[in-house]
């Protein structure tokens, strides 16, 4: 994604806290407290304009949503889109998704998404692909026991990598889509990138994987 | 496949043992004397025409490959290329998949190709399919430890079922193309069916899995 500079969006984030949670790190092991409720919690991680967090809060009430995004400049749409719509199962985190043990401790989160994450096509740049093993690390010392990712993608080179990573990591996959808006699956919310790439014919790839009990 | 009815085929079957191995139960155990060396034996299942199974036994001559065909009508096709090649690192086993236990034993085979296998689209059949867990058992009862399954289909639905039924199994999946002929991938033999469908821009999807010591 082109982020584009916004001096003004660093105000913006700090003036509504109680959307993008400030100080996360103190809500570590009880981010119950900042929902009132004890509903499972779902990550966003690269969250980007908030679309699909925002939608799928709409869509199940008894979740609470994380979006997870490192840039100020597309994390302020994701937080007017919930000032807009009175959102409060839903809330943002304005930090970098290698850090996510900091805020968060084991059994935090419910499930992780990752939709249209960076590719990193060069293979000296793996490490930095969000379904690297390292970053399957990070979420399994985060995740519920048996935790799920669901991972959304447009670029081939990612799913057929991303499909082997998680193989070789040790998750289980029960579901793969190669063709997702052709398939069966119901209830799909489009990212604003989805959206975009699907009208131009691009397939999109789905799949769910599931930590198992060493 | 369409099958035409060859009444001679059998006739024709039966008089080339040398090649369409007669009475496969009698070399259990002990494949390599018929190849008259030690080298590793590569099964495939479903051999059709047996165009895969001859050039790779050209290309690999340090391998020994058994073709697996059922239906006499289309092994005929795959013995008159053996006899006309005089290939000698290749042979051929009318018999069923199902049965395979009763020809191999733990260790016989290094490596299973399964290369466009009927995809038996209706859930109700997907026992037949040859990824189903049955048939992924049958394999690792006859495969050496850490053995693999190569896998190719055009078919998206088969593909998808089977990722996650190797996944399910246990099978670790080393390698996934989803368009293996615009892929760096090199060395790819096409079967009579794969040169067919690619021609009329059908994707290939291919696949490693491997057995993982218990």
């Amino acid at each position: 994604m082109r982020v584009r500079n916004k001096p003004w969006a660093k105000d913006k984030i700090e003036q509504n806290p109680q959307y993008v949670v400030a100080n996360p790190e103190d809500h570590r092991g009880k981010w119950s407290e900042i929902f009132g409720n004890d509903n499972p919690i779902h990550i966003e991680v690269g969250t980007g304009k908030g679309r699909f967090v925002t939608e799928m809060a709409k869509a199940n009430p008894d979740v609470n949503y994380l979006g997870i995004e490192l840039f100020e400049s597309v994390i302020v749409t994701a937080l007017d889109r919930i000032i807009e719509e009175e959102l409060t199962n839903v809330k943002l985190l304005n930090v970098n998704a290698k850090d996510l043990k900091e805020y968060f401790t084991k059994g935090d989160v419910d499930r992780v998404y990752l939709n249209f994450s960076d590719p990193w096509p060069k293979t000296r740049h793996a490490k930095r692909r969000l379904t690297y093993k390292s970053f399957l690390k990070i979420y399994e010392d985060i995740l519920v026991d048996g935790g799920e990712i669901h991972f959304k993608t447009d670029n081939q080179g990612l799913f057929e990598y991303s499909l082997t990573s998680f193989s070789e990591y040790g998750l289980l996959l029960t579901y793969v889509s190669l063709d997702l808006h052709k398939s069966d699956y119901e209830g799909n919310i489009m990212t604003e990138y989805e959206e975009k790439f699907s009208a131009k014919g691009q397939r999109i790839y789905r799949s769910e994987a599931r930590y198992q009990n060493k």
